[in-house]
């Protein structure tokens, strides 16, 4: 039990499997007797690990990815006291203590004590407080009590572990962008975005019960996808303008709820496609919004973006029309999603088959040897979730 | 009774008083039934006015200004069923409908049926619909029974008249403000603006139980009547961070909630003062609200700046550092205050004596043949809050 | 057009087609330019009817029932602005003004002007401000631009009619229920009655997005109706206890979430069927529902009930167990649903197909002269939500 | 340091100051190595203490009293993290372990792992987990870090304590019910009790912005103590009908908000003074209470109460006229405070000066030796709140 193997950043396009260190209940100097080692079950490639991979970040080479992670616990700390070993559990990417300020209130995104550096921590991240990374074969989640979910039946758990993987993050991330947005009942929403965070968020605004999904993206797979679970899809590499595209749907040019599940790294529309252009979604989501709606903001804005083309823009600075979202009374939801807020809620969902997630973000099940060519064929734009089983503890 | 006199818009810097037409039930075509004609007591002078009167929009020439109107009804369409002539009455600045989508969801500062150009409109505004202004000696209120808070004795609310004449706008505005932002016992709240507004904002802060009320400005009368009721102060031409003074401050550089009482006109601080910096605030609150924190803006920004220095501002865009508001988990709520929902509890606050806003505000009343100086006065500063009494009900 | 029919209360247990006035824009008195007529194309019969034919009411002979309309205007007051002759409507059975302090935060179950009695008013009913029933050819429904919603389009409305005619009360008053119990994503729920209104709140709730849906009730055919939607079912006449019975279907003995939809009519369970005990589902919901869950109450309860069993019943008191609801800090949210707020979501929710509710509450169209034995049939328990078809407009 | 003395009930009418264990970082056999060791500066008498000393409880002799305690922390278990030896601390009453379901959405006051027999625990109470009290020098606080609120200045702390001393329960307590009955800027509030908790409910409205705070009792010493910080007051012992009481101070025969501050062995009012009439104040709460407004209930209501007069008060159940309520669209709020929601934003408003709570509730610190006393005059009415001061740290 002494070998461990992870995904580790290499350069700028670059992943490797490499052997990595065995877990320790500590990270550095800093004991973690309320943490465990789990034996990592499913462990999934996530977009925002993507930022890292094509350098538009300063992760340092040899750092161990991976911060969506489902495992058994092998090891437990001296002072955890309800999750024990053996139990299947549901790791939030946000690493909280659970004792802070903002843990108190459920902000766990933003954690006062897992990060020297600033609020909120995560896995395997850059400027997240150096915790070692889950697309690897063990890994040590801290403070175990407070942020694992523990799955009600391991059987159970392993029957549904295509969806249930994907709690540790996206399915949560697209769900907290439609709340934010209003999403409920009878709502009209666009979707910005079809990655797999722009399906989950699809999904989710079915779950809460929407009239009406409307996805837009540049890549027909994406689309294709989107439509396969009931969504109205939108190709904006047209040149139709959005409202005009929004209006041939639902007959007016504006919806009530607008997720940005694209981020920083959005790109122009029909002629100007391929284009970054990082403000575009932003933009775009007060001209088709109506007046009195709220725009979810889950994807990922950053403070220094040394890759992008303008200064303003590397220091995070976008050109935003915010007197239009004044004139019509926006309000904007940024951040990380809080996972724990919703992972119980959609574990039910999903053990009780009120919603086939994976199916809508189109899981595939890699092994750890294969993660590079996820990362690769992720990059291209592929309408898939990948997910590594590290163990083969799915597929066989 | 068939004599009346307005503020009118003549040209960049100067308004006049003017004999303007005595209303009808009526704008243009549009039949007014469910209207009323006030005979006006008290009309404030707004710094949204000066907007226009500054030159930085498209208003005409003649524009009959002013939105924040207290009055006698003199005159009921036959459609108004318990406003009654005699009653003294609050205008909400944004006029509504009460029959749309939004105004029975209590959005009425967007509502649909009262200017064909966008949601939302106001009397004596440009592009709000054509709604004649109210500095004036009458002045018609359409859909009366919705729109009116009648004052419950009118006794009563004529010694109450200097305080009561803000809930037409900048009482419920600022107060607007400080709820967007979570404004709440013990809360630590830093208020962008002295002016009427901000001073408005902080008093409602302190009404809403916040434990620290900071208020920054870069006008030493204006702070020194913020101190006046109990506020901490930043002076904003010292060079001093604004981190650092709010550290000087509370101890922590970063405060709960934070209301933008500027708007679009915004000016550098310290050895910036001076220039217009029309982000600056908005990228200030992402600067100093701590994580989790959220951000009320009743300041306004506009859609088109034709006087902006540059194209972007011209239109509207800003250059917002969004990458550091996600980062931090804030949410964002802007456009006009939606007046009635607050109007009916701030006025029991000010006639149960829970707040002295007319003084936090610093009143002066003047007469409508004076209205020109207190334009005047107010747009180099003054730490005053001009309420025009045109018909001598106040001063005598 | 002068002739009109509708269903009156004649008796206990007797009501007949009457010919009635045509209706006026008027009530007594009281002018109503300010409503409209409506050719009516479905109106329901509501359990809460049967309340005053069963005689619990003090209605008195001839009172014309009726209060859940769905119509075309066929004449429109002079002071009715934005509903236009021609419209296709669904009129919540809550009147409201619409300028009332109640009806402007959308509390429009208790508005404060159209009922001189008490707060709240309906058509047909016994106590609710005398406003004639709508189980009729044609009735006038007051303040029309702000009660009515009008369906997009007339032809897709008439196609979706049996779906539409539940929005004017039974599919919101579910709803409502649910949304009050806390209701969504992954909830476990139990619903208490698979009446009418309990069906469309376990519809309701799986809109929601509830993981589980646990219905409850003493007649065979209803439970069955409820499991053809997927809900769960416990049948009350068997002697389990209800704890037992819920931890058969999800381990554990205890809800997320409680809607009573029975009411003061409650009888006992198991061997105690039969017997009234109109505190029965009170006590159950606290003893059934999880430590901080919520009990929505749309089940009607009265402040008078002549033909209680005993004394205390008669004037509305019933005993409660209070002190096990302290216990496990549960809340409770009585009262009438107000339409108005859920209308317009649900409707969307129909006609973009998001949910079948006429067929989960099994809707039979029959004629008017047909419902006096829609009145016996539901009296007896039929699993059918009779919506009558005056013109002939749903069957033809 | 092995010495301790603690309160000790000894049987109905008698507590006793007996030598008590020193405490151990465990809970019988229960390990609590998450757990500090407090010396006591302040430890409050409860009303709910009184419950058990009346001999209304099942409470077996020698049960230590005492749940509301401040302290300085002199020993922390080795899985303390972030709570150190020497700071000063608030105990919340509720015990809470930071990890559960309910806990990690801030339901603290039913935590599910801190009492074997049902959600919830607290310090010193019958029923609530055997965790030893602390009316008393020492005590151990399970869960240190996630439980207690560390004042940020030990100096400023000790000058405050008179104010801080609240926040363990009863300044929460009163805040909570205010909150839950929807109190906020410019509402009107009948607070029924004038003991502690409505004292302190009392204050916590105006501190919330209340226009009018209405306080009923039957003691002349509690309502003067209202008034002395602005309430209105109604003498119960007078025979005039609430309502019409209720209309004397504000014109109107109904509230917005009602806060029952007495719960179960509430008393009749007038020439039924004296009488106990456990309902009383619920049914009294659904009479004033407008239609549309909330009832908070943080007056105890039990599940057993030995003492009661009738066999169903005897198990909790009371005669409940609910049907009125519902008429009225009322919500009700029960169970214990969960004083972590609230405790860092009150100690805000204690340190900034913006409420004086120790004086509205009139504490009265007194030594350990004369607690007896203390339980003794407070049983009698007295209008004052109790401080046990063990160590002498603040009389000196």
């Amino acid at each position: 039990m002494c070998q461990n193997h992870g995904v580790a950043y290499i350069k700028p396009g670059e992943v490797e499997i490499q052997e990595i260190e065995y877990p320790k209940l500590a990270l550095g100097d800093r004991k973690c007797e309320h943490g465990v080692i789990l034996k990592i079950v499913s462990t999934n490639i996530c977009g925002s690990d993507q930022h890292m991979v094509r350098g538009r970040t300063t992760a340092p080479a040899g750092l161990v990815l991976g911060h969506e992670i489902t495992g058994i616990v092998i090891e437990a700390g001296r002072d955890v006291e309800y999750i024990k070993v053996g139990d299947l559990v549901s790791v939030p990417f946000n690493i909280a203590c659970g004792r802070c300020r903002n843990c108190k209130v459920g902000q766990t995104g933003i954690c006062l004590n897992v990060n020297p550096a600033r609020p909120g921590a995560a896995y395997g991240y850059v400027d997240m407080g150096g915790w070692v990374g889950g697309q690897a074969e063990y890994v040590m989640v801290p403070y175990a009590d407070f942020n694992l979910l523990k799955f009600p039946d391991k059987d159970q758990g392993m029957a549904y572990i295509k969806d249930l993987t994907l709690l540790s993050d996206i399915f949560p991330t697209g769900f907290h962008g439609a709340v934010m947005a209003g999403v409920g009942p009878g709502s009209i929403v666009y979707v910005a975005g079809a990655g797999p965070v722009g399906l989950a968020c699809a999904a989710s605004c079915h779950l809460l019960g929407a009239a009406v999904v409307i996805v837009g993206d540049m890549i027909q797979e994406r689309l294709d996808q989107a439509k396969s679970f009931g969504c109205e899809i939108i190709d904006l590499t047209k040149d139709t303008p959005l409202e005009q595209a929004i209006a041939a749907i639902i007959g007016v040019p504006e919806v009530d709820c607008f997720v940005d599940c694209v981020g920083f790294e959005a790109r122009g529309h029909g002629s100007n496609s391929g284009t970054e252009l990082p403000a575009t979604v932003l933009n775009t989501a007060m001209a088709v919004t109506r007046a009195g709606g709220a725009i979810g903001i889950p994807g990922l804005y950053v403070t220094g973006d040394p890759g992008a083309k303008d200064k303003a823009a590397q220091e995070g600075s976008l050109s935003i029309r915010i007197g239009l979202g004044w004139a019509k009374s926006h309000s904007f939801y940024t951040g990380q999603c809080p996972v724990m807020k919703y992972h119980r809620a959609l574990m039910n969902a999903i053990l009780y088959d009120k919603i086939k997630i994976a199916k809508a973000v189109n899981v595939e099940v890699i092994t750890l040897q294969d993660a590079p060519r996820g990362y690769k064929d992720f990059d291209k734009g592929a309408a898939k979730k990948f997910v590594i089983d590290p163990h083969n503890m799915i597929m066989n």
